[in-house]
């Protein structure tokens, strides 16, 4: 074999990158592998009309999907088209068809990995997924290569770029989140429906195969508690700076004595944290490891170009192991839940929280909601007021120290039958400093 | 093959740190390999009075590395002594006999890596060295796999936590740099003969390996612009703070149209930049992709546990490609000159500079400094001047616009004849933000 072939399926975005990627660093590609890596066909519904950049050379085109996962020709097949429906046919298809397979899918490696990694081992493929996560950072192969001698104790991430961007924008302009939606929407950060996004899921979902990489262990975008950042406002990063911290969307897997704690959410972070520097549309991961320590890693979490180098990264590694005969690995999903890292309800978290009030003010206030506190056992940190002249929707802030997750949500929802407020209070944990 | 068996030498720092990790994580590691890695063989001068941990089970104990390399039960020699001359000498041994070998060995790979890989990929064997550079931060898997895709433009890092924690200390304490060293010498960071660590030549050596894994040219620490640390004194961080700035002892690896520059030394970066936030003994690394934009990668430098990890990783590796009957792929290290990347003396250098003067005060100082500057062609950005009440040493700081490093040497060795001034000025390349 002179050349490993490729059959890209899906020119979006994704596609469209690997292709750029592919040709522009066509020499360099063959001198790190030692042989050719070759673009042989690729495939979508308007592929006619689409301009292939030129150092590609000969290139079959096709709009049916089933040609490429049935070519002889063809070595690895590139899924690139996204959602659950026909991408889960392609790989099927690919996998059948005895075809190497590298995604860029999250969504379907976060609800089927586990199964989709079985079927490829079983039929000795390779199976490559890393631009399924923050495209822009090589985590995967962080996770299963480069510190996959330690065990993993916690991983954070900022995994949503949307979502970074508009709470950083919040931040620095201090305008309310529906006008900066609005404009993210306009510029093309934020989809017309945001809702993937700025509630959460498309995180969740990328949690749900970092976590797996990292504790070995079954985990599904189900077992993951979400929330979004619909409610953030400018006073809540102003609160938040007064406490030394910023807000950011945080995806944590934590490991527990009794489990793992797995959530997305908006949380405070103190404000001098590395993680608290990753501004805009960019994505981090933050990896604690028993014997190695804190290791960070940070980049862009999406774009063509950087998503791109993640599948071609991919493609390389897979051609690597075709060449030299290494069947399929060991999956890094677990198939079953082994125990160890079993995943917890939310309730078991425990942490210091930022309780944020809206009130119509009057007397009595702060005694009815320490009242509460007092009755589920939490104590107190902190009360801060900033000046305001609306007594009639007046914001103030209470910080709990370190209490659990349970009782926090107990007294929220006792809070929030109380006339005097004007929403229900707003609780969002405090990590640990990072 | 039921198993993969190593022959561990050296048991230093490194050496016990990884026999912890191998002990501690056995049975993570055989469930992510799918076959056991055992530690058959280890090897040190005082290897009798050594505690085991006794999860390893039977270990053969000797002190002859001779015949951990001739044994036909092990397949791969750690090589965990350092230096250079018994090191090469093992190497040497093991790929004579046919075993894969994994290094945390800077100096041997930094000077002879080309070689040394070479004869592995002739011999048939693998070669692993991810913990010879910034041990707890996976970077050579990073570079090597996870963004092998990309083309590197530019690499920036902090691979000396010694220096890292001196400047660190100095910045937050204000005190002088001769003192910070002694204690740091007292606590154990710094050795007793600190000059590798503070003048440059450890950092040196890591940034020739890892310019070499970016870059795929023949890079040796030779091509390598190097100054140390002793000259930055607390006076220093202030003016660099006034400029928006902090010093680290940055090593860089840049693209240019003419070829590499590359240098070790200290340089002012902006106070915001998240490579500012690397604090301590911590290292750090970012890389600039063409396609992939901005990635940066964070971690211990440095220790038993953080450096075990990185060895432990890559016997997993090795073993893997060992059981799967994978050959040695191509060599990281180029073996000449490539030309697009030729490595540049550091008078092509072009950027702004920072020069902090020590004066006895009179008439006529910045008229004579400004005179000389003018003569090279170099346009002034600031002057600085702190209050002070001795007129016999009074510090101050010019910075220019983006000039060329010749014109600057030029301009101080001029300068330094001046008998106003207490010592040569002290130049600092402002680095762009990163």
């Amino acid at each position: 074999m002179q050349q490993v072939n490729v059959g890209v399926i899906g020119l979006g975005n994704v596609g469209s990158g690997t292709l750029e990627v592919l040709a522009e660093n066509a020499s360099q590609i063959a001198l790190k592998l030692g042989f050719e890596l070759r673009v042989s066909t690729v495939c979508s519904r308007t592929v006619e009309s689409k301009q292939l950049p030129a150092a590609l050379g000969k290139v079959k085109r096709t709009q049916d999907w089933r040609e490429v996962v049935a070519d002889s020709g063809v070595d690895i097949v590139a899924e690139l088209v996204g959602g659950t429906s026909v991408a889960q046919e392609i790989i099927d298809g690919a996998i059948a068809n005895k075809k190497s397979v590298v995604t860029a899918n999250k969504e379907l490696m976060a609800s089927c990995g586990a199964q989709i990694w079985e079927r490829a081992i079983a039929a000795g493929i390779n199976l490559a997924m890393e631009a399924s996560v923050a495209g822009g950072i090589p985590i995967h192969t962080v996770l299963r290569e480069g510190i996959s001698g330690d065990r993993v104790v916690a991983l954070y991430g900022i995994l949503n770029g949307t979502s970074n961007y508009i709470l950083t924008e919040i931040e620095k302009r201090g305008d309310p989140f529906d006008l900066v939606l609005a404009e993210a929407q306009q510029l093309g950060y934020a989809e017309a429906d945001p809702s993937a996004d700025i509630d959460g899921y498309d995180a969740r979902s990328k949690l749900a195969i970092l976590a797996a990489l990292a504790f070995g262990e079954r985990i599904t975008p189900e077992d993951i508690f979400v929330e979004g950042i619909r409610r953030i406002s400018p006073m809540d990063f102003r609160y938040a700076h007064r406490l030394g911290h910023t807000i950011r969307l945080i995806c944590a897997a934590r490991q527990t004595p009794d489990g793992l704690i797995l959530s997305v959410r908006p949380a405070l972070v103190g404000e001098r944290t590395i993680i608290a520097g990753v501004q805009g549309a960019y994505n981090a991961v933050w990896v604690k490891g028993r014997h190695g320590g804190d290791t960070f890693y940070y980049g862009r979490g999406a774009g063509a170009r950087p998503t791109g180098v993640a599948v071609v990264s991919d493609l390389m590694r897979v051609a690597r192991e075709i060449r030299s005969g290494s069947p399929q690995r060991v999956s890094p999903f677990a198939h079953e839940r082994l125990g160890e890292y079993k995943p917890l309800e939310i309730s078991h978290e425990k942490c210091a929280y930022y309780l944020r009030f809206r009130v119509d003010d009057r007397p009595g206030i702060i005694a009815a909601l320490a009242g509460i506190l007092a009755d589920k056992g939490i104590s107190l940190d902190s009360v801060l007021q900033e000046p305001s002249d609306n007594k009639h929707d007046l914001p103030f802030v209470i910080t709990l120290e370190p209490t659990s997750e349970r009782a926090v949500r107990d007294a929220v929802e006792k809070m929030s039958r109380l006339d005097f407020l004007r929403e229900p209070p707003l609780a969002l944990p405090m990590e640990p400093p990072l």
